[in-house]
């Protein structure tokens, strides 16, 4: 059977953090990444986050929670600073979260959305081992 | 002052997993993706680990810890499968090291050792507030 979600490359990682600032200024002191990079608010996620780009595309997502009460706020009250998700990059979003659907994929996001990285879906982390997997519509 | 060791790409994230055989054969169905990988075992980490390499040259290293009392062993019993440690390229790994160490970096490796991804060192999650992060050598 065809893999119902062909991945073409990691479009980004992202790390749950309680101080995005502190977090940014980190990564652009320690690694010399990140230094035009600027930090936004998304309301509907409830998170201000950033996207540093390194080298071969892949980026570094920064999130941190504005609201203790969703998932993001309660992983990093539990956690601290720590790896969130992981995105890949897929050719055709709709097709892979329609074809997902139907061999019944639990899905956090059934239609593409508007997200810090582009057009985005989550997939849920029961359907996906555990690990929460964020995919992206590709350029 | 100069950033210490200056990141050029991601070179792979880690997922640590109780059960690297199904790993794999998730990440193929779903994704299609690492078709060709071997599993191989690397016992001075006590791990069985494979890469899968994505479009942009960053991969996903899959880790699934053989002894049960090494800190790869702890994190599965406590989390089961989840995103372990995130790996960044840099030129020369010597001199990052040499200059982390300098300015009060806590490492887990004071020297580059060969590890699957190749000639690599960790930083200490107390360093790089939370999240483990390992170096690559590029090229």
């Amino acid at each position: 059977m065809d893999a119902p979600c062909l991945a073409r490359s990691v479009d980004h990682i992202a790390i749950a953090t309680p101080d995005i600032r502190e977090s940014l200024q980190f990564y652009r002191q320690v690694f010399g990444v990140g230094e035009r990079v600027a930090i936004e608010e998304v309301p509907e996620q409830k998170v201000l986050g950033c996207l540093i780009p390194l080298g071969n595309g892949a980026r570094l997502e920064l999130i941190q929670p504005t609201d203790p009460s969703t998932g993001v706020g309660r992983f990093v009250a539990q956690r601290g600073e720590a790896l969130h998700h992981l995105a890949l990059t897929v050719d055709d979003l709709p097709l892979a979260l329609r074809r997902l659907a139907e061999q019944g994929f639990t899905l956090v996001d059934r239609e593409p959305r508007q997200g810090l990285a582009g057009r985005i879906a989550f997939l849920h982390p029961r359907s996906t081992r555990g690990v929460l997997i964020e995919l992206v519509q590709k350029g």
